[in-house]
C-alpha cells in the first residue's frame, strides 16, 4: 500500500469517462426530441449475455432510452431480425452472443441491417473502418459510419484523458503516438489497432503468433494504414518504445510485464480479468483499469447515430434492402 | 512546395498562441483594476536592445500596461536600479542587455529586486526553479515565483499545443513526454531543461560538450529533477525516442538533422534564426517556428503577477530590503 500511496499514477475509472460521454449522448438525445427504440434478441441462457442485456436495459431506462427484449428460439432469430430491419418502429438491434456458438453466429450477425447495427459489426461498416473511409454517403459526408462498440469505446478514453491532440486535424490527432495492442481478435483487437492507425499512431498490434505494425507511414502519406509483420519483435521490442500500452487478453493468467513498460505510460485493460499487476501504478502515469461502462454509452451514442443517419423516408425503403 | 502541401505538419504561429494568452492577462487585468507600471532601463547602443525596448512599449501600449522608459548612463543604472525598488510607484523593472557586456551585468541584475523582476532573473528566484520550490510564501502558497520570461514561454507554447496533459496533477503533466532540449545556457536552456524535468518530462539537455538527462526518476518519486551525464550520447541517441524537440542555437549555421527526428514529433525553434530545415514539415506533427510574441506576453503575465504578489504595505518595506 505504502508504495502505492507514493506513485504519481492516475488512476481513471471508466465511471468517470462514461458520465463525461453521457453529457454529450444527452445533448444529442434532447436535440432529436424522441427517445430512441432499442431492440435487444437474447436467444440462449448465456448468463454472461443475461447480465448484459440486463445492463444495457438499465443503462437505457436511466437514460431516457427504450429498451424492448425480446426473448426468442434462436431457431427463430434471423427471422425475427428480418422483421425489425423492417420495422420503422425499430431504430437500433442488438443481438446477445453467443447464439449457436459457432460460425452460424456470423451469419446470425449479418441479417442484422447496416442501418441498424448498433453494435457495429457489419461487414459494410467493418469495411469501412479498416478502408478509413468515416461517412455512409461520400462525399456529402452528412451520415457518420458507425463503429464497433469496444473499440470505439477505447478511442473515446484516450480522447477523454488527452492522448488525442485536438490541435491537429481530425483523422490526424493521435500522429506521433506509439501504442501496443496486446490481443488481435477480430472482434476488438484488431479493428482497434487499424482504427487507432488510421488516427495517425504507430500500432504494435500483439498476440501470440507475434507483431504487426500498424500505421500510415512517415508524414501519414497514405490515407489508411498499412501491416507489417515485424519478424523477431516481441513486447521486449514494442513495451519500451510504446507512449501507449492496451491490453485485452481473456483469462486472469495474462499479465503484461510491467519492467517492459516505459515509465510514465499509459495503460488500459479491455479483459474482464486484470491484465496488469498492481505495480503498474509505479510505472504508468495514467492507468484505466476497466472499460465496461464506457462501452455501454458508446452503444447508446452508437443507436442515436443510427436515428439521426435515418434517410428520409422514400429513400430508406431502398437503403433497408 | 508540393511536399509541404502533401504534409500533414501543423505549423503553429506564436501570434496565435500570443493571443490566447492575451486574453488571460487582459482578464486578470481587468481584475487589477489598475495599469500596472513597468519601468524599462536602457543603458546602451545595442539596436537589438533598441527594438525590444520598443516593442514592450508598442504591446504595453496595445494592452493596457504602463510603460516607460528610462535611458540612463550605465554607471548610474544600478543606482537608478535601486531607486525604482523602493519606488511604490514601480511595479516592475526590465534592464535591456547587455549593458556593459560583461561579468558586470549580473551584478546590474542582481540589483534589481526580486519582488519587481519582471524577467524572473533574481538569484532567488531562479534557485526556486532549480529546487522546484513553486511559491514565495510556501506554506501559505498564495504567491507564485516568477519564472524567467523565455523558458516559461516555451512552457506555455507547450501547454497551448497540449503537450501538458491536463489530467494529470499539476506539477506532473509532462509525465511520459520524452523531450530533447538543443542549447544548454543559463539563461534559457538550461533552465528550461530542469522546469520541464520538474514537471515530470524526461529531459535530454544537449549542448557542443555532450547530452545531459534531466529527470525525476520512474513514477517521479523524486520532489525535483536530477541531472545525470549521458556519456557517449548524440542527438543520434535523443532525437529517435523525443515526442518534442526543442532547438535554440544561436547564428544561421545549425540545422537539427531532420533524418533523426522522430515522426510525429513536435518541434520548437526558439533561436533567432531558423534551427529547423524546411523538410521538418514532412516529419513533425506540430511545428512552432518561433516564439518572440509569446515571450513579451509572458513578460506581462509576470508584470501581473509583480502586483498581485506585492504584498501589503506594512510587510513591503521590509520585503524590499
Amino acid at each position: 500500500m505504502a508504495s502505492i500511496a507514493a506513485s504519481s499514477c492516475k488512476v481513471i475509472l471508466s465511471a468517470a469517462i462514461a458520465k463525461s460521454l453521457l453529457k454529450e449522448v444527452e445533448e444529442d438525445l434532447q436535440k432529436l426530441g424522441r427517445p430512441p427504440k432499442l431492440h435487444g434478441y437474447l436467444a440462449n441462457r448465456d448468463p454472461a449475455a443475461r447480465m448484459y442485456a440486463d445492463w444495457t436495459a438499465k443503462t437505457c431506462k436511466e437514460n431516457g432510452f427504450h429498451f424492448i427484449l425480446h426473448e426468442v428460439d434462436r431457431e427463430e432469430l434471423e427471422e425475427e431480425i428480418r422483421k425489425a430491419n423492417n420495422n420503422d418502429d425499430v431504430d437500433g438491434i442488438i443481438v446477445y452472443y453467443p447464439v449457436f456458438d459457432s460460425k452460424r453466429d456470423q451469419t446470425v450477425q449479418w441479417a442484422v441491417s447496416m442501418y441498424k447495427d448498433v453494435e457495429g459489426l457489419s461487414p459494410q461498416l467493418i469495411s469501412n473502418m479498416y478502408q478509413n473511409i468515416r461517412f455512409l454517403d461520400p462525399p456529402t459526408n452528412t451520415r457518420k459510419s458507425i463503429l464497433p462498440c469496444t473499440p470505439l469505446a477505447i478511442l473515446k478514453i484516450l480522447e477523454y484523458i488527452h492522448i488525442y491532440n485536438p490541435v491537429l486535424d481530425y483523422g490526424r490527432r493521435l500522429h506521433g503516438r506509439r501504442i501496443t495492442v496486446i490481443n488481435r481478435s477480430e472482434v476488438v483487437g484488431r479493428p482497434l489497432a487499424a482504427l487507432l492507425a488510421n488516427d495517425g499512431a504507430d500500432v504494435y498490434s500483439v498476440d501470440i503468433t507475434g507483431v504487426q505494425h500498424f500505421s500510415r507511414g512517415s508524414g501519414l502519406k497514405k490515407q489508411k494504414h498499412d501491416v507489417e509483420d515485424m519478424q523477431g519483435w516481441s513486447l521486449e521490442q514494442c513495451l519500451p518504445i510504446s507512449d501507449v500500452v492496451i491490453s485485452g487478453v481473456p483469462g486472469d493468467k495474462y499479465k503484461v510485464p510491467t519492467q517492459l513498460i516505459r515509465d510514465g505510460a499509459v495503460c488500459i485493460n479491455f479483459s474482464s480479468e486484470k491484465n496488469f499487476k498492481p505495480d503498474v501504478k509505479e510505472k504508468a502515469s495514467i492507468y484505466v483499469p476497466a472499460i465496461g461502462k464506457v462501452t455501454i454509452v458508446v452503444l447508446m451514442r452508437n443507436l442515436l447515430r443510427m436515428v439521426q443517419n435515418r434517410p428520409s423516408q422514400a429513400s430508406r425503403n431502398n437503403g433497408f434492402e
